[in-house]
């Protein structure tokens, strides 16, 4: 199927760079909504076209108004709709009938407020699919592109005459109002931004291909968004690998963390959130930097606008206040970021240069002296720009910041002498000394605690994991997998039993505990006897899926007899349960030390099948402690998940046990997602439970497998010819 | 012991409300350090008598100058000494020989700085203990008293002519230049200050004791401090007491929660740390409000000064954009506040009064037409404030604060209208709104996250547990402990072993399973014989404390031949190993179903004895869950202490288990707390490992404990006679 959408440099063109921009419905009034577009075009010197289109009026705000689209000569390169929700469908046919190709519908009114508004929504989009025009919207304030002072939006944020500060920051939202509040924010902070687009319900152009086509062109080295949902969990994966790949920081805000948050997401821009933590989960497999809110995000923002990156996780910092180096080294601690004393030599090297009441250790203290003697902080850091130990510098300084000049141009000169991270933290005072650093280009905070977390997201991303490689294990056996299922299917059922689900997994190359199936006790004990014991005999049945709790799994068996009998009993309990279908399982029990993993597969609203895997037994009941990816996930990530877990330090072993085999572990979540990848149609839930892991070296054995088939929406016949 | 200092009351008048101060070494200079107090006390209008100081000149700063302290006529209540480090106890002494009661020693050059400097130190305290002069310091920059303008400091905070805002917050700080910077910043949260007073090492007053003297006075009621360490824990917990019964929050910061905190934290102000999860515990059994630094300090005590209390957990949101509200409900879960729908009936009556575009559901979404419609947002308050479910009430904005006055001024009269907390987020804009609104006394945040956080410490504080009660728990027998420990003091041992240690918490009431000690096989086999099955058959020695990992411990034992074989297994285990007093232990094991918890008793540097809590296994092991509290412990501190352990849903059953028996845990960690603390002098670590806690009902039995006795510094009789 061919795309008529444009590529991404094109849709940055369209959008970003118009020559004209088009108006509809635009007021002449300068107050109102719909005159602000105009207004704001006029004020901050857009030099394109502008085209208020208005067939009431013969002037608009001073401009010639054009009855029709179609009236007015020439290209059209943007069209801002400012049509009420009834109207706008119609607003963007029209802007197809003249060539335009582009358009953003600003009106609300369309799923956020239940279905009479869904049914606008999708006529909208029949709309814009029909036309092919792209569409920013509907529910959306429209954009800001700094560069070219195109500003078709009626954001609260042009409200006043402000500044509109140019630089490599381009900011994607979701959230309108609220995108405009962090937009404002961000000049408080001296962040220069290219751009700010609001997409608002996003019927077509969404923050995903947003993010993926700024992470294609060059007019910005650093992405914000502020999500409320994923429409497209795929599409923000593709951007998440092009910024990625172009070494571009995605910094996050996806709210909708909490059951609260999300109940509140989806009613206000109809967001589909997916589960927050696959979202956490893809974040960190795809190096999308997640922060939790507005504050986090800009004093990220602010340390990634230099564009610098750092070779490692420690920090020197020095003081004028001890005090503030304290804080700092607990600050940078939560953040995994070290601050670790300097050795002898450095120690002297340093204590050459400070006064003697100071601390040469690392925090260095240079005391209040400082203050009075800008040289000595310009020699303190030359002394640690050059110690081979140290990957970022913090300055920690606070109030007497009236007549500074000479200390923020020191720290000014060294910031510009290094290629490494430094950033300042100014506490108290008026402000005018971060203003002014922040104006040299230097990152500042006024707290040790937001600085830190700055440094933590720079390292993270600097440091970060290469991208997924997508590289397929051998000994995959997909159509075995398929033959599997389409024999459940040809039966009518979605729930696979524990040895079909065995098989389905061992077409993936995992590895079950030795098997055989059995009808009746005596079937029970020759299947024993091709197997080594212990055993486990268990209830087989496609309808039982907690068979322990009914009697259906006994364990440790060693003779036939023990066999013979458990086999008996499990039968009569399946009896006594109504079992209409039930046969038995007879199972080597897996010897040695091992540890219980459990490992699932999963299918997000957002992102599809997803690998999930934790500890058993308490861990994950109490405590939650499981990681999740995007499927297929390679031996690297899986590994990753694996040692992200809380109770990680397990697998080095506990109590004198040997290490767990990390590696056998990790390749069961490499081939696992891979199952789901291939059967993504088909399986709707896997679980293995538990994965016995042994120490390294011995391997690791599903014991209990359960597999359930999607509702039979499609024949599995349809589904192959996909 | 008769204690010569003044009680709290004066403490206060002496150091803050002095009615002349005395500058020793006051330089004419007004911008050296030395010339400072002198020049803040005039330049900030303090009323009282100006008295520098200085043999060489005649006026100072065009006051007239004292050659010496004899020189001056009246009475003179402060001294600030401005002389080194060599000289300041000398002037401490001379304060003495005139009758002043307290000095503010400024020099650095103390414990911090290394051995010579704690020489110095030791002088400088013998020169307060005997002149019975109140030391401030050293190491200290001084302190402001805000509304008797008493200034006697050199802090750089009032280095430019500010505007001294009083208000009801106290503020005490270990740390000089830091503490300075947070009275700096504090002013641009528009918070309103009684006093800062920086305590630096802290040679005789103590934050502790400021915190406990400003508990028992009117002048603040919102109490914050920096510590860096605590040195005088007991003090720490008076003041806590003292604060909580006046209902005085007290907002702590405490540095030195890494360990390169810890070790900066030492060579700054020479603070002995103790542990920092005591603190933590201690912080969370006396109603402590510790955060993690400078801005949720600030953030917290901006709402604490309002003097509101809540009686609930439950927020409600009104908001100009869907965005933030949506943010406000994750960030408020993270704080434990609820987010919740407001019923059918409720949101009737909110619908009525915004526009049909907002949701009434709560998060509330007054959109954008709040900012043009002040009148709107009146009327969405007055039905926030009558709802019967609403707690606390957030309202959320941004930019356009050009022309604000009349949203302002509804919001503050709502504040005015009710006792409930209410608290405004405005994101973006000038700044100039979130001021506005702070000078009408409302708070305000530029970031959801940190009101959230606000009003987290506000719930937690305003819903905070009583005070320990102190009451000790029947069937604790002192005398019978310390017999125990006399008869191992007496053996030369300070390692009690698993029988002695169990003698030893019998004492208190603990239950442990029951058990014979026995010298041989045939003893163990007779031993058994009193109990019932199954055994345990445990190696008996002072000298081993890890027995199973030497073959010291042998489980499920049930017939004679069990018994007699195991009892020679481990002797000649311990016979290999070449144990010298080899016994044996054979106990009852305990049956049912029981969870393993494992207490303790430690010893902490700043606050004595403390009980340790939490689950046995792999909890502990590798993602220690524990929970720590100062002893005594009372019966609901105990339950507190189990049910904020991270897996407290073990306690109500996982898996189908029935709920466990918490009432009898607690109990246990009450007892132990006991033995803790009367024993303090003698009991230097005692673990309880496993506890077996059954399904409620059951009980809690102990089944391996071992007591370490503290070095024999003193005979056990020395020790009783205290």
């Amino acid at each position: 199927m061919s795309d008529p959408r444009p590529p991404r440099t094109d849709l940055v063109d369209i959008l970003l760079h118009p020559r004209s921009i088009a108006v509809l419905g635009a007021s002449d009034n300068p107050r109102k909504l719909s005159g602000r577009p105009v207004d704001y075009l006029k004020r901050f010197g857009y030099a394109g076209r502008i085209l208020p289109v208005n067939s009431r009026r013969a002037t608009v705000q001073g401009l010639p108004a054009h009855p029709t689209l179609d009236a007015i000569d020439g290209d059209i390169d943007l069209a801002m709709v400012m049509l009420d929700a009834a109207h706008a469908a119609d607003g963007v046919r029209a802007c197809g009938r003249r060539g335009i190709r582009a358009a953003i519908v600003a009106a609300a009114g369309y799923a956020e407020t239940g279905e009479q508004g869904a049914l606008l929504q999708r006529e909208l989009k029949a709309a814009a699919e029909e036309s092919g025009v792209r569409v920013l919207g509907p529910n959306c304030l429209g954009l800001i592109s700094v560069h070219d002072r195109a500003v078709p939006t009626f954001t609260s944020a042009l409200d006043e005459d402000i500044e509109l500060r140019p630089g490599p920051v381009a900011f994607v939202s979701q959230s309108g109002a609220f995108g405009s509040f962090i937009f404002s924010e961000a000049r408080q902070y001296g962040i220069g931004l290219a751009h700010y687009v609001n997409t608002g319900n996003e019927v077509d152009i969404s923050v995903s291909e947003l993010l993926g086509a700024f992470a294609a062109t060059d007019e910005s080295t650093v992405l914000l968004a502020y999500l409320e949902g994923v429409s497209d969990g795929p599409g923000l994966l593709d951007a998440a690998r092009a910024a990625h790949a172009a070494d571009k920081p995605v910094i996050a805000v996806k709210v909708g963390r909490s059951a609260a948050g999300a109940r509140a997401a989806q009613s206000h821009t109809a967001s589909l959130a997916g589960e927050d933590r696959v979202f956490d989960g893809a974040a960190r497999q795809f190096g999308l930097t997640r922060v939790s809110g507005v504050e986090p995000m800009l004093d990220a923002a602010q340390l990634f606008a230099t564009g610098r990156r750092t070779r490692g996780r420690r920090l020197t910092t020095l003081s004028l206040s001890g005090g503030a180096g304290v804080l700092m080294a607990d600050e940078a601690a939560t953040r995994g970021i070290t601050v670790d004393p300097w050795d002898d030599e450095w120690q002297r090297r340093m204590a050459d240069v400070i006064p003697p009441f100071g601390s040469a250790r690392n925090p260095v203290d240079l005391t209040a002296a400082l203050v009075s003697e800008p040289d000595m902080l310009r020699r303190a850091l030359d002394v640690a720009l050059q110690h081979p130990g140290t990957d970022m510098i913090g300055v920690l300084l606070g109030n007497a910041d009236g007549d500074v000049d000479e200390l923020t141009d020191a720290i000014a000169k060294a910031h510009g002498a290094t290629e490494q991270p430094l950033v300042v933290v100014w506490t108290g005072g008026s402000g005018r000394a971060r203003q002014r650093l922040r104006e040299l280009g230097v990152p500042c905070y006024s707290d040790p605690g937001r600085a830190a977390a700055a440094l933590g997201h720079l390292a993270d991303f600097s440091l970060r994991p290469p991208l997924p490689t997508g590289e397929r294990p051998e000994g995959t056996d997909p159509r075995a997998a398929r033959a599997i299922v389409a024999e459940a299917r040809a039966q009518g059922r979605t729930r696979l039993d524990e040895y079909d689900s065995a098989r389905l997994i061992a077409a993936y190359g995992l590895h079950s505990a030795p098997a055989r199936t059995a009808r009746d006790p005596e079937e029970a004990v020759r299947a024993a006897a091709d197997l080594e014991g212990p055993f486990a005999v268990k209830l087989l049945s496609a309808d039982v899926s907690h068979k322990s709790d009914m009697g259906g799994v006994r364990l440790g068996l060693r003779t036939p007899d023990d066999v013979r009998e458990a086999a008996r009993s499990v039968l009569g309990a399946a009896g006594r349960a109504g079992v209409a279908d039930a046969r038995l399982l007879v199972q080597r029990m897996a010897g040695g030390d091992r540890t219980e993993l459990i490992l699932g597969v999963q299918r997000d609203a957002a992102f599809g099948p997803v690998v999930v895997a934790g500890f058993g037994g308490v861990l994950v009941d109490v405590l939650d402690d499981s990681q999740v990816a995007v499927a297929p996930v390679d031996h690297a990530g899986a590994e990753r998940m694996l040692r992200s877990l809380r109770a990680a330090a397990v697998l080095d072993g506990v109590r004198g046990a040997p290490p767990r085999d990390v590696d056998a572990a990790a390749d069961a979540i490499v081939r696992l997602s891979w199952l789901a990848t291939d059967l993504a149609d088909d399986l709707l839930e896997l679980d293995v439970n538990p994965l016995l892991c042994g120490a390294a070296g011995d391997g690791a054995i599903a014991v209990d497998c359960l597999a359930l088939l999607s509702a039979p929406f499609s024949t599995p016949s349809e589904q192959e010819a996909r």
